[in-house]
């Protein structure tokens, strides 16, 4: 069967101010030592599996002129720009009713942009093992990634150890973000993964789904597909997305759907979610700072120093996060990276849009 | 007797870099609230003392337009361009002779134009008083500071509490920077004030002095003061300060002299010695930050935080430095204020003197 891929790339990326800005999200920035962006490397690692322009991009209006920039191989009519940003469910029904209209069916694999998959070899075959079960009946297949820590910024998914379809388990359930007791107690069980985010199913199986669970939201993708290629089509899609409840894939659907398997794989996931990140992706020296950019540092220590042509001199510090662009310069304590989103809420607050 | 002085504007003050550099040292920028740079404050404090006329400066060719600058009510002729550093006596021998040209003889006060000094009417007062006693004899008259804490980058004087003449008291000795445990012992016995670089003394009186105690140099010194307004001036100057031993007026003279000796008051003296002189010289806002520019902190206590126009964001900090400039910037934890010269010292080796 036919596989395509829609890459969701409608987010913010605000813990990676200040260089992610509302008109450059993390996605679109490099944070690798190969300088391609985060969206690239999306799309190039998943080529060994399906063709460019079977890949579609769901992101906003804003954003479509970088794509089209960063990724000028795909098709201009896979960019699917949602009017109005409702969460995950609705973006992916969209993506689901356009490739139903140009297919017919076809396995449809749904990634976030913005994450990062050390080995791309073992991804792409777990990626082709999930295919093949979703491909059997009205199977939902999800990626999970083993626990290494009782992370309470994930949502987690347990999974039937005794019940497996080829390389995949059987899903129980879907739980939110639990709190550090509870997540403790999930990775000591070893019967809980990470979710990743990343799905895998027919797009005849997330649209029967989408019926049964969220059916006002089915009836607007609906007439959303009926205009598509007609002069309807972008009026039509605006007054339904204004409409559509906002509803996670997993809340919607994941969490009261049958059939659910999940694969899991050691292919070095990170999602990339702080600046600490950049700790992890990228090489650092001997002191354990990981520079870029014209850095002078002075017995500094475990630090992150991202410049430019401005000279950055650091003496004495150790554990920092020091960003610098253009017109912002961000110095954060590396416990503290949490924290860079009261930075964006202060510049609310005082209507300094322009660096947000 | 007619009152005059002389500021000393020579110096580079590293420990300021990036605000402070090569083209534009410590005196001539602005630490204080006021926004008067240091040496338009050395100037303003003495003027209930000395007539504008009667101040010169002496500093070196680099600097002369920014003195004129900052100083344009100080006559051009009293600007006095040493063509080398040669320490401070060559420098205060060169004011002298300049002086004794114009005056036959006059009260002679040296003062470093890169100190702050917080209570300017007791200073003026304490000023005056050492004028008188410069005035009788050949007295040789310094200001002496209070020592608060065994500062080992200070040099000290030993004064003798019962040997009095007027307000001021005879100096037994000059001392060298002590190490800690002497500095300790010196705080202790109450008989040894700090030496502030401040003197003050008759032309005739110091031009004695150089004359015993460093013939050489006022030798050099008599052949500048013969081709003063000569078409000679210049090259006299140029050549005969080459050929002066360095040498400060402490070592050459002070150590050595007789007749010493030195007022103390409680003026609120500063020599900003590093950036950590901000921090007490600025208002601090409710978190013990030093803000200038615009800045917003969140988490961030006890730092100094001195931009401009860029936007700088702090997350979790405290006790750090943090100076941006358009080329550089400074991240410094205050423990390490004095690794600041490392910098310095790694752009020299790498050549990039544009940033000195």
């Amino acid at each position: 069967m036919k596989k395509t891929a829609l890459i969701m790339a409608g987010g913010r990326g605000e813990r990676f101010w200040p260089k992610s800005r509302k008109n450059l999200p993390k996605q679109f920035l490099s944070l690798t030592d190969d300088g391609k962006t985060m969206i690239q490397l999306t799309v190039e690692r998943i080529l060994p599996l399906v063709n460019m322009e079977d890949i579609y991009i769901a992101t906003n209006r804003d954003y479509k002129a970088l794509v089209q920039q960063q990724l000028p191989e795909i098709p201009e009519e896979n960019i699917l720009c949602e009017p109005v940003g409702k969460n995950t469910a609705p973006c992916i029904g969209l993506g689901a009713v356009h490739m139903q209209k140009k297919y017919g069916d076809a396995i449809m694999m749904v990634l976030p942009s913005d994450h990062l998959i050390k080995y791309t070899s073992i991804f792409v075959n777990t990626l082709s093992d999930a295919c093949e079960v979703a491909e059997q009946g009205e199977n939902l297949v999800t990626l999970g990634i083993t626990p290494d820590t009782p992370e309470t910024g994930y949502g987690y998914i347990k999974f039937m150890p005794d019940k497996t379809l080829g390389r995949a388990f059987a899903v129980e359930r879907f739980v939110e973000k639990p709190n550090l007791e509870t997540a403790k107690t999930y990775v000591v069980s070893e019967q809980y993964l990470w979710n990743s985010g990343m799905f895998i199913w027919k797009v005849s199986t997330i649209l029967n789904n989408i019926k049964t669970y969220l059916p006002d939201t089915f009836e607007g993708l609906q007439r959303i597909q009926a205009a598509i290629g007609t002069e309807q089509q972008e009026t039509v899609l605006e007054k339904e997305f204004y409409e559509f409840q906002s509803e996670s894939i997993d809340y919607g659907i994941m969490e009261k759907a049958k059939n659910i398997y999940i694969l899991t794989g050691a292919f070095g996931w990170d999602d990339v979610g702080s600046w600490l990140a950049v700790g992890r992706i990228k090489a650092s020296n001997e002191f354990g700072n990981v520079v870029d950019g014209h850095v002078v540092t002075v017995n500094t220590k475990n630090s992150i120093i991202q410049g430019g042509e401005k000279l950055i001199a650091t003496v004495g510090l150790q554990d920092v996060i020091v960003v610098d662009t253009e017109d912002a310069l961000l110095i954060c304590d590396k416990d503290s990276a949490g924290d860079i989103k009261k930075v964006l809420e202060n510049l609310r607050i005082c209507n300094q849009t322009k660096y947000l």
